[in-house]
């Protein structure tokens, strides 16, 4: 099977839908954009031996490698629009490329975000996805936003990705889903475009993305770990490092926002239509740094650190 | 030194300049689009021992990196605009670094290119870029646009990076600097907007990007051996598989394109202004497939066919 044959058969769908022009030409191009509207951008790459195992179900790298660029675009509370793929592979295994390509597409038909584009080359298993999507102008979720006074939210539950990594084959399987199959937060990223004020997703540990946020906004944040919601394995779990895990465990994808208190009741109002939990777990304040405070206040041992690939 | 040492270090420049965000959010957002316009993606993956050498010159990588996708914009005749950066690393090798970034940033400069985002992880090293370009609605210089009767063009000289390849160390400067540091023909896909009909990029050789221009529009071509322009080393060269070096070689990043023979003349005129070469080899014709004739009209032997990393 050569390049064009690979391309043919496992990503190139006919005419593009939503792209004036989608595979098989020097570029892409989008449509013209809608008038007081622009483009968020965002880039991720996934490594095999790092970021997943080259045993891993492919249909789960697939889902994988689009479900943390659409996170980014959540996060932005920008809208799917269209992805380009760049894959090396060590050769062309065709049931490999069957299920990342099936895995692939079940999410991006799920997002009605369209592969416009890409390259593959022969080498070490890398799978490098840049997704676009719409924003009004203006109405980006930044992570240098955030205010004193503000509340701080974040979707789902954490520290369900760690766990898997954690137990490995003893993993259940709504844990190993957690790890395997994030559920980026788009509805969420829409729905909050005029709630929220500063947003981030969730990848590298609660902890280190919110550290993110404050040091942009130049401001503080502290956080009730009684309000922190844990995955269920690692609620029911008595493992000493729960809150490594849940604070620094990374993997999560779900969305970390500050929203003025007055809009507290609209922001739990989404939580049901959107099948969502939502969890005000403190709130920024002035000064800097990020302080976690245990069920009596008092601040919890330092040591959770983002997840940094060359510390 | 940690990841967003790394980043700040060699990637991030300061505040964005032509775009409404950049390096440091979940997602780069871009300026609104001028009316009428709309934006060209293109996504290449360059792997250390298959595109470039561990060893190579980090400046050539990063500036072959990112030429490779000008190149693309180019022959779309789109603006370039901005562009992301993935890179995986074995390790956070500062001095690789530094020549890596100097040489990308020097060419993104000269194309008034800005870097708005990307991603950074260890593994084995690979280099994927991403290019955004502006284009007015219906201006671009397709694959599928080429009609019979157009004469065809290349710009520059063929065959210059294939001998480097040969050559290895006895390569001359100029050949090594067209396999290392090709430049892309971006001013001339400006001024090719409305006068080309089809335009390619040169990556894979003459025939076999030719052969997608066929394909795609439903026509075949002629192209005359004797009008090819060599690059001087390859001119002068007594081998016997000149034809296959300049037709099939690759890693040209010339420009290909279709034009009606009314355009000649103008066409003829932007080789002064731009100081590039540009030669008419042939020309469309009704039916499929890619001829090329000698100096006495008779089809060459056929086995010119593309690169293709999986054949």
């Amino acid at each position: 099977m050569g390049e064009f044959e690979l391309i043919s058969r496992f990503f190139d769908r006919g005419p593009a839908r939503r792209s004036e022009l989608g595979v098989g030409d020097d570029c892409a191009i989008l449509r013209a954009q809608a008038p007081g509207t622009t483009l968020a951008v965002a880039t991720d790459m996934l490594v095999a031996g790092r970021h997943f195992l080259a045993s891993a179900d492919p249909a789960s790298v697939g889902h994988k490698a689009l479900a943390v660029n659409l996170s980014d675009l959540a996060a932005m509370g920008a809208r799917p629009l269209a992805f380009t793929l760049a894959l090396a592979l060590p050769d062309a295994d065709e049931r490999w490329l069957e299920g990342f390509s099936a895995g692939m597409f079940a999410l991006a038909d799920q997002h009605d975000c369209e592969l416009i584009g890409g390259d593959t080359t022969r080498g070490p298993l890398n799978v490098c996805i840049t997704v676009l999507g719409e924003l009004p102008v203006g109405a980006a979720l930044r992570r240098d936003r955030a205010e004193p006074g503000d509340d701080l939210w974040v979707s789902g539950e954490l520290g369900g990705a760690a766990l898997a990594v954690r137990l490995g084959e003893a993993a259940l399987p709504a844990e190993r889903a957690r790890l395997d199959r994030p559920q980026p937060r788009v509805a969420l990223g829409l729905a909050l475009r005029h709630l929220a004020r500063a947003a981030i997703d969730v990848s590298d540990g609660l902890v280190g993305d919110l550290g993110h946020v404050c040091e942009r906004s130049r401001v503080g944040a502290e956080v009730q770990w009684p309000a922190v919601p844990l995955a269920p394995g690692l609620a029911q779990s008595a493992a000493q490092d729960r809150p490594a895990l849940a604070l620094a465990g990374g993997d999560d994808y779900e969305l970390l926002f500050s929203a003025a208190p007055e809009n507290r009741s609209s922001i739990e109002a989404l939580a049901g239509p959107l099948g969502l939990r939502l969890s005000r777990i403190g709130r920024i304040v002035p000064g800097q740094g990020v302080r976690v405070l245990d069920e009596r206040g008092r601040p919890m041992a330092a040591g959770l650190h983002a997840y940094d690939h060359f510390a």
